[in-house]
């Protein structure tokens, strides 16, 4: 058994830096890419409220299969080139359009409450 | 009963466009923005792959409990300054730290697996 602050490995150039530095470092760049995530979220939701208000609006169906299709494919192929496991960006695109789809579902039902009660 | 393409409200800036160039604008932004959030989300884990290595060198638990209450409380408030739903968010941040998780506990394995067997 190592200590649990003991190196077990020789190598490696996060070998000569302290460990408990080297986390906070990359704590500090997690925290910072989870500001970004947070504002871009945001503005998707901007986005898709528009598209949403667009859709009762005209009377369109808050789903679109076939544009949800090409999305998964392109976000896929993205992830891909990103190095990120493109089963995980299907998950999270998936995640996303299912809170998309709830906005505009309770975006249709006020619409027809408010024309039809 | 109104056509699916006919407005049935006669107010508002978005009536004097096209709905159909008006959704595809919006679209685009969205595509646009899903291109950042892989982007981060291909950054955000290259750092926790980092953190997932360091805390198998030096046998540091996969989990933070601490670490992950003070990170929902700060991105629920980001949330709220972006006007993002909090809930969502910290829906958000469980979704991935889940799949952070599941990537340091496969680091931790693989580890084990080459020190022990």
């Amino acid at each position: 058994m190592t200590s649990p602050h003991s190196p077990d490995h020789s190598t490696g150039p996060a070998d000569d830096r302290d460990p408990k530095a080297e986390l906070a470092a990359l704590r500090q760049s997690i925290d910072n890419i989870d500001m970004a995530l947070v504002a871009m979220l945001a503005e998707r939701f901007r986005c898709t409220q528009e598209v949403g208000k667009l859709k009762a609006r005209y009377n369109m169906p808050p789903a679109d299969p076939a544009r949800e299709k090409r999305q998964i494919a392109r976000l896929r192929q993205l992830a891909s080139d990103a190095r990120l496991d493109p089963d995980f960006a299907e998950k999270f695109l998936n995640f996303i359009i299912s809170e998309v789809i709830r906005h505009h579902e309770a975006i249709a039902r006020d619409k027809n409450g408010q024309s039809s009660c």
